[in-house]
């Protein structure tokens, strides 16, 4: 099974954040705003129904019909990846196919994140599922959430799988994902990727294909340019626009007290910035007018509208 | 909204295994043993779709079909719960929907198990939620898989909503249980249950109201044996059946190297037994047969034929 | 090498606090009163350099100097445990034979507590320590501050090596101490004994031998009191007596806001109460006038007077 | 406070390892032959007793002979930075000031590692400390092993205390570290150095100032190399270099099964080397011969000789 994108995949990929009006209900024009911001802004995929998509908190009806929107919406322009993480290897497998029906590329999946598994498991896991996968599949290191971390030899034999085609870490252990990437220096198709925008710069500079960072709902632009920074070892450049992603993640991802600070203070600024609505699926809520009002200060000492 | 059974619910609840022959086929003829066996046992009630029924591991068809039949099959003789935790509350709402129209008492919830919440935010959840709920609520503690931790200031502010009725705690943590449960004093309605056998006799002997014990699907009869003399403040007739349950605790559900090894090991000896088929959900697999050896060991080391 | 006290020990051992005026200075006078009291409370040893005795954070010169003092107040009434935890080995020796060579009467020990051992490695090393103790052992397993579980299978062997005759379980998961015991039911000798007093007398009642609680420094014979009604089987003055014990847990140890609350409050209260000063080792600081006020309410909510 | 050295410390600091005969005897000759070794290899400092120094697992006694002999082998023609971390703050401070009388130049502390601490007692005790050293302090990061991460707003907050000069983190973490950064992006003077090897090159290239590198114990001159090409934006030169630094980490550091496969493995190859013994101090012990040999057949894959 072979993608019908060249691999490795390089470059920023936005892993969109799930426009909602309230807990169930999608916001369809802010989406379609939002993917057309993202693609005029350069990105070279989108990921659907990842962490910052809130995967986790959607009924399946609205992950659905968030896959069918998108791939509609996307029109081909870039490849369209799809989470199907789910505790239930059943409902990721039905999730994997209606993605495939409706034109996703691609599928990305972290381990079964209620009940832990260890590495034989996980592995025995992944040979599994990708029998039945009707498309290519990337590896999602996410242990902050699903309480494993996907040990590099893990990774180094489902590499093996045919089917499995690249990882995306967010565990922001660089040290780990330069170990994965070295045990496997000898498949250049295989694509890594990172998830925290504060060391994709570095992470790309260094041999690695991309980021998938949340800031490239917002400022696409912005992750863009610091990929193609990076990738022509323009340390200079890089250094200046690595600055905005850090004022971004010490500040819009900052204003809360829990985890869930960077999802809702994300959101937030897309609502202030005019992209979409900013509800969130329960157990969160959207924030209230003092934390939105800190959110709209920290766009402003961005300069947002340059970014834009 | 009252529930339909006296409070507290007092005695053992069998946290149901959901027989399975595969990955997603139910082991019909299983259940109705199983239900048969735990009913002719003496148990107080049934809890389907907890940890030991792999609840999370399972398609919502699975879920569905297991409630209906389940409720079917008990005949409203004992109470039937019903664990609805998901990480998507539509989800959640969902079940409780079906659990309540195939006639069941009521719903079970954990966190949210994918993101963390805070302890207000898990507040503000249990508040929002309950408003919708069909069917009276018992919070279930499970740190271990859920990463969070109900506080106890938490647990007396949730028993304020109306319509949450009582606490599992799966923790194995008793002090925590029972700061909960002094927090509660002025709530004799409260139902306390605990999760880990291994501590059920001694929770019962000192004012807890039951437990819900994975051991109870092969031997409900000795579950509910301790129950009695724990309620009863028989200790030498606790020490004697607790002894048994230390056996198994020590026996049966430690024959794997990883976490698993619980829910391996009890479908393993329900299939020695005669009950049900032991396959399990993804992302785990049935034992193979040198671990079904030491089970069936384990089993007459049991003298298991006295304990059914 | 064989105790020069009856095993199993039972009873109450206090986990002593470390009295002091500040930082690296003994409340002598305080220390004097202390052990007074509580041996005319009934407990029936002392614990010294524990959680409790803040032993990490003191200097050698502090903890030599108490274990001398320590021992010369007691003068033989009861049994003196000596807490000899440590990073280094060599350390842990050091003090040992100063506890020796003071007059104190057994060892505790926890595992190595920056480090993280494996459970062979820690095996191994209780072998290699016991070798040159020059008194009887326990092990102390406190994975909460260690970051180590001691498995079940670990202590059974451990108990195997001749000195190692208990162990204190401060874990608060009572399935685990219970599973502990349950596999040494054939060494009457070994004692089991537990830290957090939520649970002490439930522990009690089905077959442990006491506790070391921390709340036995300010009314040790309420602890006393409750651990011969548990070890009577009367079960209705445990449930009255237990009722104070989860009242100071629920007020007395929850007034700040960090894990150091216990410590701060129990302090705080001896302070009060007139036993000895509330100074704390770095890193922590006494509880401020807010919170002094506090703990004064919550003890005059106990009617604290009555329980000395 | 400044430090006799400028500021920010640049290039690879070697956290020496402390070569022993057995758990309490220093090789004296092997540390000679150590310290001659990293110098010649062009390091620009030494960290005494750090995690690779085993510090916690050392006597008081033997810590103290460590910093006079190697301030003695050293003859001050690199800085020496001595770790005084301890869970008792009068040891550390008796450490810094031997450090201090030895002709030490800074010191670097963890947080307390028993107890853990909240952030603002964190805070506290780093204000209340450095009244009382005698050298320049560096904050060292290391959540693995003190259970505590330092808070990017704490580091932010401690750099205002005279005296605290820097941070070593070894997270590794690097969106945190990077956080760390800009948050103290006016503050050119301030050190900031990376543990894990395996992102010392990214991180130097985007203007981090080092290493604190393990590695740098066997081979010096690569990781010293590494950092020069890193600091020159020699990318080609960085990802050859890089990939050596890869190749130890994923053999020689992975032999063995526990935590402690990094300590044994680099001792064990400091000791075929030639450098010096391999003794370990407990808990943990050196390998034996068959992973001695798995650790020669990685050596000789290295070409390790032409790495000399």
């Amino acid at each position: 099974m072979k993608p019908n994108f060249s691999m490795p995949l390089k470059g920023i990929v936005s892993p969109l954040v799930t426009p909602l009006i309230d807990n169930d209900t999608l916001d369809v024009n802010g989406l379609e705003r939002l993917i057309e911001h993202v693609i005029a802004g350069g990105v070279q995929g989108v990921f659907l129904l990842g962490t910052t998509g809130e995967f986790a908190s959607l009924s399946y009806k609205i992950r659905s019909e968030f896959i069918r929107l998108s791939c509609k919406f996307v029109k081909g322009r870039i490849p369209v990846l799809v989470g199907i993480a789910d505790s239930a290897f059943t409902e990721s497998l039905n999730l994997a196919n209606k993605a495939a029906e409706y034109g996703a590329d691609a599928l990305v999946i972290t381990p079964p994140y209620y009940f832990e598994s260890g590495q034989p498991e996980l592995l025995e896991y992944l040979q599994g599922i990708m029998v039945k996968m009707p498309l290519p599949l990337f590896i999602y290191n996410m242990p902050v959430h699903t309480k494993v971390m996907i040990a590099p030899d893990t990774v180094r034999q489902a590499a093996e799988i045919p089917g499995i085609i690249g990882i995306k870490d967010s565990s922001a252990n660089l040290a780990y994902l330069n170990q994965v990437q070295y045990l496997l220096k000898d498949r250049p198709d295989f694509t890594f990727m990172v998830g925290p925008e504060e060391i994709m710069a570095e992470f790309v500079m260094m041999g690695g294909h991309g980021g998938v960072n949340g800031g490239a709902n917002m400022f696409p632009k912005l992750y863009v340019d610091l990929y193609q920074a990076a990738a022509n070892h323009d340390t200079e450049k890089m250094m200046l626009l690595r600055e905005k992603v850090m004022q971004i993640s010490t500040s819009i991802y900052q204003v809360g007290r829990f985890g869930s600070s960077y999802l809702k203070g994300l959101k937030c600024a897309l609502s202030l910035i005019g992209i979409c609505e900013d509800g969130l699926a329960e157990p969160f809520q959207r924030f209230n007018a003092p934390e939105r009002a800190k959110i709209e200060q920290a766009l402003e000492r961005l300069n947002y509208k340059e970014l834009l």
